[in-house]
């Protein structure tokens, strides 16, 4: 069998991951992704075979998998969050175009929009957007018009890639863009690190999420302008019926 | 302990939930949720007590959840995908407001907009919006007003609560909508009964896909002008990396 699964992770532990994601990195030859991954879940599987790259090096990544499937071996191709937001499942269904030989199964995980959300409430509640703040594969200029168009239609928002060493003031651009349209104290979140044990979060106004300093292990929520904050939680009531 | 979890239970089957959905409900002494999903789960811990409740009785549900949770017993709210996407964390965390006896704990799944994704191959492989069809608890004009955003953002987009016996036309006009924006060739999918034996799933124009008798078992995406048919998947690119 030529078959490359592509596996959602979730946010990194073993107790976010589905049974189908298991079962396919069990029944996988060998495990492949970026270091960082891969260190995690080999420990889940003991003398399993692992190929791990750069966080830089997918297309290669990609096509080490496509390779080494093609020579009949199973391989697990490994992915934070979900395989298919902003994951591999793209890029490799597409370098696998015209590959007939090589089955691809793309297995769901919980993405960061998900478990994010599950630390602050319930932020995405009712329609949101999800939007990258990473200009690495996206001219900018496309970024701030869809941020316009988020904040139009009153969509909560999932912010990710929010800054990197790189990109420091993505975020404050961003939020000023989203100030041209929402209140200032329009209720946001931020989690980092979701899932692991250095997780930390916090709700605050987006006129302070303007200034706020994160990096890129951090997913941020901005709510539409029906999210408050009950009782600490970030909500965006799903419709007007709890309402008095 | 005052517990209630909310536990997002993926597309339905076993294999679709995380271990710590698993574990939520183990720990529950009480599952409740809609008769469906507490008709699917309860085979997996025989002899848990069980509270189901039909479809439109959610609010009623949640109560019941507090006021059982209240009266120190441990209760798993399931839901099915995720909790915090058009599911209970919203009602359960508004209608809690006050009630700091009670815990309560959000714990993420599958929602469709990635089981689905996964099915079609990686439409939402850049940024997405997700809107729900569905005009109970939302103004039409509302929906109208966000589709138009989508689409002048160029995002890809996930629909759920396409169709039902009382809004059979809603898919028809939310499409004539994205025409006015859209090329009728954007590649377009829908997956039904995602996860499920019976489940179909099939990839289509945008022109076609507004005539398609859908049901509310069914999710569906609508390609970015980016998005195209890759070996019989729908594969909207991350980037410009993959391109010749």
């Amino acid at each position: 069998m030529s078959k490359v699964y592509l596996v959602g992770i979730g946010p990194g532990g073993p107790e976010h991951m589905t049974a189908q994601a298991r079962a396919a990195m069990e029944r996988a030859d060998v495990l492949c992704g970026y270091t960082v991954y891969v260190d995690l879940v080999s420990p889940l599987f003991p003398g399993k075979e692992t190929y791990s790259t750069p966080m830089t090096r997918e297309l290669e990544r990609c096509q080490w998998a496509l390779e080494t499937a093609g020579r009949g071996r199973t391989v697990a191709m490994l992915c934070s969050g979900d395989a298919g937001v902003y994951g591999m499942a793209g890029p490799l269904l597409e370098l696998a175009e015209g590959m007939a030989e090589v089955e691809i199964e793309v297995v769901p995980g919980v993405t960061a929009a998900l478990s994010g959300a599950a630390v602050l409430g319930a932020p995405l509640m009712h329609d949101f957007c999800v939007v990258s703040l990473s200009d690495l594969l996206t001219p900018w200029e496309r970024i701030e018009t869809r941020l316009r168009c988020a904040a139009q239609g009153d969509f909560s928002i999932c912010l990710y890639n929010p800054a990197s060493k790189k990109r420091a003031r993505h975020l404050e651009r961003a939020c000023g863009i989203l100030l041209e349209y929402k209140s200032p104290d329009t209720v946001c979140g931020w989690v980092r690190n979701i899932g692991r044990a250095e997780q930390s979060s916090r709700i605050l106004p987006l006129s302070e999420l303007r200034e706020a300093q994160l990096d890129m292990f951090t997913t941020v929520f901005i709510g539409s302008s029906a999210t408050r904050e009950i009782g600490g939680r970030m909500v965006t009531p799903r419709g007007y019926e709890v309402r008095p």
